[in-house]
C-alpha cells in the first residue's frame, strides 16, 4: 500500500500515467525483455456475462462451488442398489439371491428403501434408495423371477456410488482466475447452476495501416500502388486471439493525419496497431505521433529478432501503441511472437507468456545459417514423412506474402546459435488454425 | 459417371439414400474403423462470403492468382535505385560517386528515369524507375550534397528487387482448397483484390439431451435430479470447432418425444447428436428412433474405446446422428476423438481426421496399466517441469466432470498394449483453447 504513494509500481502502466523518460537512445531489446514489457500491461476490466457469452473469454474471478455435486449418492451403473454385505462370498458358482422390492425411477426420491436380503433395481444416475450403500452392475445378475434376482459378484460398500460431494464440494475452488473458458468449463459451471461468469473484458484493437502507396484492398491499384493487406491480415488475426478489430482505416505518411488516427484509435479501443511506419521515415513519423501524447512513454524501439526488428512498442497512459513492420510477412512474425502474448496478457490470461504447448517437434530439413545476435524467424512448412514431422524452411525474399501462406509455422533460431543442422529436431511455432466467428 | 447408376458410391452418404441394412448384429468397431466410416460423410454446400466473413471457414474452390503480384518492380529497401553496372567494383575505399536525379514519390509511376552514372532516391516499396535494375540500401551511402551520393558497396542487376510477378503470377495456384482460411491467407485475397470467397457451409449442429433425472441448468434440483451439463459443453464444442449449435432441448426417455426431436433436429441441422441415450435402456430407445427414419442406418453401435464404448453412429440420408454417453466426461472424449474429425469432415476440411499437430510430447509421471482389447483414454494434467512436460492421469469414478475440468488433454492407451510406464515420452491431445465468438 505504501508503494502506491511513490508512484506506478515498477513494470505496471496505470491510466494517466505521466511521461517520465527522455527518449535519447535506444538500445534494441531482446525478445525475452520485450516479453518482460508487455507483461506490464493490465486487462481493461470484466464484466459478467451469461454461460454460453462467458465460452472462451478469460475468468476474472476464482469461481467457487455453490454446492455439492451431485448432492445426493447417485450410481454410476445400471444395476441392483443393495447393502453390499448381503453379497459377500457371492460368486458364480454361488450367487447370492435376493429379493427385488422395486426399482428407482430416474429424478426422484425413491419411495422404497432397501432392507437386508433386498434389492431394489437402479440405472446409472439413479438416487441411491434408503438402506442401500452399493451397486451391483447389471452384467452379474441373473432375474429368476419378476420378486428374485440372484447376484454372482461381491461389492464393497460404496462401490459403483458416487457420493453427493464426490465431484464437487461446497465452497471448493472449480475454475481458477486467468483461465480462459472452454467446453467443459461451460459443463461445470452449468452442473452447478450458474447463471453468470465474471470475466475480463475483450480487447479492442485499432488497427491502422500506413503508407503512399496503399489503396483500399477493393480497389484497382495503379503501376506503383498495392491492395492494402495489414488492415485486413491484422483484423483476422485480433479476431483468432479473441480480440475485437477496430478498423481506424488507411493513413497517408503525414504527421496530422497519423496523429489524428491514432488519437480516434486511442479513444475507440485498448491498443493501437500501425502498420507500414517502420521505414525510416516513418518509424520516426510514428515515433514523433507517439511522442506528441500526454503520458505517452517508448518503451521498446527495435528489437534483436529479424524480420520484425523495426518494431515499435510505446504507451500512452496505459493504453499500448504498436509501431510494426510494413511487410505483412514480417508484421506477422511480430504479431506471432509479441502481439499474441500481449493480447493474452490484457486478456487476463494468467500464463501470458507461453506458447509451449502449440509447438510442433520437427525434423529440419536442411542446415539454416543465421547471424549471432539476433533471433531469426524462419517460415516452414511442415510435411508428415513416416512417423514425424519434417520441418522444410521457405525462403524468398522479403516482403513476399506468398512465402507467408505457404507456411505452416516459424523456426526460430536462438541468437546464442550460429545456425541449425539438417536432421536437427526443432521446435515449430505452428500457425493456429482458427475457426473463426460462429454467429 | 457410370457409377452413380449402380446406386451411392460406397462410403458416401447421399441424400435418399434407401435403408440397405437389416440390424441384426453389430460389432463394436475399432477407432480407426469408426474414422473410416466418418469420413463417408460430406459437407452440405457452398457459399460465397466476403473476404471478412471468409476468416476460419474452410475454401470449397482452389484460389488462383487473378493477376501477377505486386505488378511491378519494387523495392525491398530504402536506398538508391542505379543501374546495377555502375556499382561494379565499388567499396568503402573506392566508392562509386553517382548524380542523384530525384526521388521515387511512393504509390506513384516515377517520372524520372535512371541513366548511366545516376541514382534516384528510393523508398521500401517503392516503384523502379526506368533504366534502374537494382537498389543500393541506404546504409552503404553517403550523400555528398544535393546532388551527388557515394555507394560503398557494388550490387547485382535485381538485387532488393521483387519483380512483377515474384510474389504471384497470374494464374497460379494461391490457396488449395480444403484448408481453413488463416489471417495471412485472408491477406494475399486482399491483396488480389478478392471480395468474396467460396467456402464450405458451417455446419449446424442439433444438440438433444436425454434423461428423466435431467432438469434444465438454470433450474434448481431436487435429490435425485442433475442439471443439465450436456446441451451447454457439446454446444460450446461445436462453436470451437467452427460449428453452429441449434440447441433443440430436453428430451424425456419416451420413443414419442425423442422422434420428434429428432425429427426437429434433421429438419434444422446437419448432424443429430443425442447424449445421455446409451444406458442399457434408453440406448435401445436412441436405436429404435433411428430405424423409425426412412433411408436410415446404424453404421456404428459400440466403439473399443474407454470411455465412450456405447457410442452409437447412424444417418438418415446423409445427415448423420450420434448417439453419445451420458456422462459428460465420456461424452467428451468421443467428442474429441470423433465428433471433431466428423466436424471437420463436413465442414469440407482436406485433413479432417488427422490430429497430430495438436499433441503435446510429455512424460508420464507414472504407470498406467490398460485392459487390452480397447483403447483407454486417460484424462491428464501437464506440468511444465524444467524444459519439459510431464503428464499427470487423473483417476476418479466414473461421471465426474471436475476430473475434466483439472485436465489439460487425454492420452490414449492404445489397444495393443498393455500400458504405459512412468518417465515414457508419450504423445497428449490438448484440448483446445478457443478464443470463443467474436462479435
Amino acid at each position: 500500500m505504501q508503494r502506491q504513494k511513490q508512484g506506478r509500481p515498477p513494470g505496471r502502466y496505470n491510466r494517466g500515467g505521466k511521461k517520465d523518460t527522455v527518449m535519447l537512445f535506444f538500445k534494441v531489446k531482446t525478445a525475452e525483455e520485450v516479453l518482460e514489457i508487455i507483461g506490464g500491461f493490465q486487462p481493461a476490466g470484466e464484466e459478467a456475462l451469461s454461460l454460453a457469452q462467458s465460452f472462451g473469454r478469460v475468468l476474472s474471478r476464482d469461481v467457487l462451488s455453490p454446492e455439492d455435486l451431485p448432492g445426493f449418492q447417485r450410481s454410476t451403473v445400471d444395476g441392483y442398489a443393495i447393502m453390499a454385505k448381503d453379497s459377500f462370498g457371492a460368486n458364480e458358482s454361488l450367487p447370492a439371491l435376493l429379493e427385488v422390492v422395486g426399482e428407482v425411477a430416474m429424478g426422484e426420491i425413491p419411495s422404497i428403501s432397501v432392507r437386508k436380503g433386498q434389492a431394489v433395481k437402479i440405472s446409472t444416475g439413479g438416487m441411491l434408495p434408503a438402506g442401500a450403500d452399493g451397486v451391483v452392475m447389471l452384467e452379474y445378475s441373473q432375474e429368476l423371477d419378476d420378486k428374485t434376482v440372484e447376484l454372482s459378484r461381491a461389492i464393497s460398500p460404496q462401490d459403483n456410488v458416487i457420493q453427493p460431494d464426490d465431484d464437487l464440494r461446497k465452497g471448493s475452488l472449480v475454475l481458477r482466475k486467468g483461465g480462459r473458458v472452454r467446453p467443459q468449463d461451460i459443463g461445470v459451471m452449468a452442473g452447478l447452476g450458474f447463471k453468470e461468469v465474471w470475466v475480463y473484458k475483450r480487447p479492442k484493437v485499432a488497427v491502422i495501416s500506413t503508407g503512399d502507396e496503399v489503396i483500399p484492398a477493393d480497389q484497382k491499384p495503379s503501376p506503383g500502388q498495392v491492395r492494402d493487406i495489414n488492415t485486413h491480415t491484422l483484423s483476422a488475426f485480433c479476431i483468432q486471439e479473441g480480440a475485437e478489430p477496430e478498423i481506424i482505416g488507411l493513413c497517408r505518411d503525414k504527421f496530422g493525419d497519423l496523429r489524428g488516427m491514432v488519437e480516434k484509435g486511442l479513444r475507440r479501443a485498448d491498443t493501437v496497431w500501425i502498420s507500414g511506419g517502420s521505414s525510416v521515415g516513418t518509424r520516426d513519423l510514428t515515433l514523433k505521433v507517439i511522442e506528441s501524447f500526454d503520458g505517452s512513454e517508448v518503451l521498446v524501439h527495435g528489437i534483436s529478432i529479424s524480420p520484425g526488428k523495426p518494431t515499435i512498442i510505446a504507451r500512452v497512459g496505459a493504453q499500448g501503441i504498436f509501431g510494426l513492420p510494413g511487410h505483412t510477412a514480417s508484421a506477422m512474425v511480430v504479431a506471432e511472437v509479441f502481439l499474441a502474448p500481449f493480447l493474452r496478457k490484457i486478456s487476463g490470461e494468467g500464463d501470458f507468456s507461453r506458447r509451449e504447448e502449440e509447438v510442433v517437434r520437427a525434423r529440419l530439413s536442411r542446415n539454416i545459417e543465421s547471424a549471432s545476435g539476433r533471433d531469426d524467424y524462419i517460415r516452414v512448412k511442415l510435411i508428415r514423412k513416416d512417423r514425424e514431422w519434417v520441418a522444410e524452411p521457405i525462403f524468398g525474399k522479403s516482403g513476399l506474402i506468398s512465402t507467408l501462406v505457404d507456411a505452416d509455422g516459424l523456426l526460430r533460431v536462438d541468437r546464442s546459435t550460429e545456425g541449425l543442422y539438417q536432421d536437427q529436431l526443432v521446435d515449430v511455432m505452428v500457425f493456429r488454425s482458427s475457426r473463426g466467428v460462429v454467429h
